[in-house]
Order: structure tokens, then sequence, then C-alpha cells
């Protein structure tokens, strides 16, 4: 274990909140493997969800690289409870309707292409894996935005759901481009300097849905949620989480 | 739509209760993806899953081109009802066990593989899925095998669990082992040929894992679970087919 070097901890502060992001997002589309609507896309989201699965594992080998206090990427994802999970609020509400499912992806994946771009693009501890999930999550875009335009520009009730979700998913992507003290130590861009390419990822696929974008927040979000990034979960998270670590908790080391 | 060949009926049933049995395990392995006891374990079970997916997908698109009716991959999967499916029960169970989860697997694992052998050895429709699904089935065995052992041969704990596991799978494997007129007059080696070597590639594991091998039924079930294969399921099946058809009837061909 060395000593961490300066500036370690904001990067591991960062980073930590990258991958849960991913965790959970993980999480969440194994709902999906055995409900999807057809047996290709059962294939294409448990691999999307196996993506960010690796993703998660990638960060969270960093991060504990970076504590060097002998923690690993199970205790991270087994051990921690709710209040030190660090995911965004957008990521961790299910995902029961199909359009919420897609849409919630194209944002997380615009949001995601951005992020993980910067990181591969300079040196530093998440590099390897930044360069990786780059194309990944390109393809999680490409997927979700293929599933958008045929919902949103599909049947008229395929329309109102696809419109549904991204009504209720959109307050959630203010949280994602808020200012972030943690990547600003670390020296990574801060999230409102990513405004604009992520929307450049977003609108147009909306749009050519013929999806009514809602009303762009002003990057000063009041009264949309947040918090996910200091630690403030909904009962959502909590129960996921109950889930998740049921069987790591009961039975330590896999071998009761 | 080609003429049937002669022979075709049985090959098409014979080979839908592989996929049944493919699927249905698929979907079972879904409920593991976010609860397994380590993230590599996570990895490990979804993609299991996703090969098992794959061998249901590949032996269904054989099946419909038998058929000759016109029907897809997807209508097998989502628009049969519990009594039109012919997987064994051993498969239908739900395994929210983790001893469960590998015991069942490795009795499934060591059955596919000697008939996924016979089917890639010969001439016919299902040779090219069968030879990729050797290759899969073989992992999965060993997967098993080696989670068996560290079970078994553990703790006191959990070779108690092992062993209740067992005494509670191995009933189910008299019926993977019966009779089967389909397989015969599709020209596919009859089950209780394969019994030998099927219990050449269990027995050995679970004695090196300690575990006391119940006694071994003598191919002439009686009081065994059976009637998969003829479409006769538990109420687990039903269950499992209303989550996993629920999205795909509500919505036929996925745009609402």
């Amino acid at each position: 274990m060395s000593t961490p070097a300066p500036g370690s901890d904001a990067t591991a502060t960062y980073l930590l909140g990258l991958a849960d992001d991913a965790l959970v997002t993980a999480q969440r589309l194994g709902w999906w493997v055995s409900r999807a609507p057809e047996l290709e896309e059962d294939v294409a989201l448990a691999n999307i969800g196996l993506d960010q699965l690796g993703q998660a594992r990638g960060l969270y080998t960093v991060v504990c690289d970076l504590e060097g206090a002998g923690r690993t990427e199970d205790d991270l994802a087994y051990l921690r409870d709710a209040s030190d999970f660090r995911n965004v609020l957008l990521v961790e509400r299910p995902q029961e309707d199909f359009a919420v499912c897609v849409v919630r992806m194209l944002l997380l994946a615009a949001w995601q292409s951005e992020v993980y771009a910067a990181l591969a693009s300079r040196e530093g501890p998440a590099r390897g894996v930044a360069a990786k999930a780059v194309k990944e999550v390109a393809y999680h875009l490409d997927h979700a935005a293929q599933w958008v335009l045929r919902l949103g520009d599909g049947t008229a009730l395929s329309h109102e759901r696809a419109q549904a979700a991204l009504d209720a998913e959109w307050p959630f992507l203010a949280e994602l481009l808020e200012p972030d003290p943690a990547a600003v130590a670390a020296g990574h861009p801060d999230p409102p300097s990513l405004r604009e390419a992520v929307l450049a990822r977003i609108v147009p696929v909306l749009t050519a849905a013929t999806l009514v974008v809602p009303e762009q927040s002003t990057g000063q979000p009041t009264g949309q949620p947040t918090g996910g990034r200091r630690g403030h979960h909904t009962e959502h998270l909590t129960d996921l989480l109950a889930e998740m670590q049921q069987v790591a908790r009961a039975h330590p080391g896999a071998t009761w």
C-alpha cells in the first residue's frame, strides 16, 4: 500500500461516483434481462448491463488502489450502505417501463460518452478503463437512440409513452450537469462544461423522434432532484442494495 | 416454406424440448444477475445465461424452419402457454439459493454436454448450434463443478447447504434420462443411453466435494417428478412465463 498521491482523494471520490452510476445501472438493467419485448433485446440489454458492470469493476479497482486501504471491488459493491453510494438519482429508480429504460439509457449514455472521453484523453489511473468504456457507451447511446426513434416516431400510443418517459426522466439530467467539486479538485472537467456536448447528443435524437424536449434547465437547478453525489438517496437505492447485497452479506466470502 | 422432410416433426419436437430447457434456464439465471455473492460471479452467471439464451434462440430458429409455418423465435418464446413448453421440470423451479443454482447447473450441464455432443457429431439442422453449445456447456460444467467443490468441501455450513441442494435437485435428474420417443423418432440417442456418461461427469465431482450421492434411480423412475416433455408443468413455469411474456404480449412488435 503506497502513500496516496496528492489529489488522489478527490480522484477516488470522483471515480467512485462514476463507478456507482455504472453498477446501479447494471443492476437496474438486470431486471429487464428476462422481460424484454424480444429475445434479441434480451441479449442486447444483458450485454449493456455487462458493459456497465465491467466499467464499475474497473473503476472500483482504481479507487481501491488510490485508497491504499486494502478494500476490494466486492467491499465497495457489497459492504457499503446507501448513504455511502455516490451515484446520481437518475439511475437508481426502478425502470419497469420499457420506454423509461431506453430514454434513461439515452440520457446516461450521452453523459457517460463525454465523461469517459475526457478521462480517456489524459494521463491518469482510469485512462485504460475509460478508453474501453468510450466504445461501449457509444453502442449504448446508439442502441437507446434507435429505440427512442422507434417509439417516439411509432404509433400514437408508443409516442405517448415515450413522451411520458422523457418527461419523467428529464428532470434527473440536471444533477449530472451540476458543478462537482470532486471532479474539479481531481483535475477533471466540471460537469457544467460538458452541458453543450451532452445536449448535442440527446436533443437531435428527441427531435427526430418527434418528442417535445422538456424545458431545459438553466444549469443552476432549483427544485430538481439532486444529492446523489453527496449520498442523499431515495428509498429505491436502499431496496436495490438490500437485494444486491443480501447473499454477499449473509455469506461473506461466498463459502458460508 | 418448403415441405417438411420425413422425421422433421419428431426433430422439431425434440429440439423444442432442448430449446425450452435453455430458455427457462436463462430466465432463472437472470434472477441471479444482480444477486451473486461476488461481482465476478455476477459476470459469470450473466454470461452463462447469455449462452443458454443463445442456444435457445439458435434451436428455435431451427424448429421454425422445420415447421415451415412462419412462426418466429419470438413467437415460440412469448406466445406459447406453459402447457406448450417442453422443458424438463429441473429447470423451471425457482433457484433462489446459491447452492441450488450451482448444483442444478452441474446436473444440467452434464446432461447438455452429452446431448449437444451427440447432436454435433452427425448431420442435421441443429449441428451448427450444437457444435457451439458443446464448448459453452463445457465451461458451465466446469464453473458449476468448481463451486460445488468449494461449497461441498468448504465449511460445515456450506457443506450442509450443498448437500441439501443436491438432495433437492437430484430427483429431477431422472426426467432427463427417461426414454424420449421424440428423440428416438428423430434418430437421436434415447436419453437412457446417455445415463452412464452423464453420471460419469457428475458423480466424481460430488465425491470430491465430499457430498453423499443420493440413491441413483434405476432409470425406470417411479414417483420421481416428470412430465415436462409432455407439457405437464408446475405453477412455477406459469409464473416465470407471466413475467417473461408480459411486455411482449402487452405490446406486440414492441412498438405499442
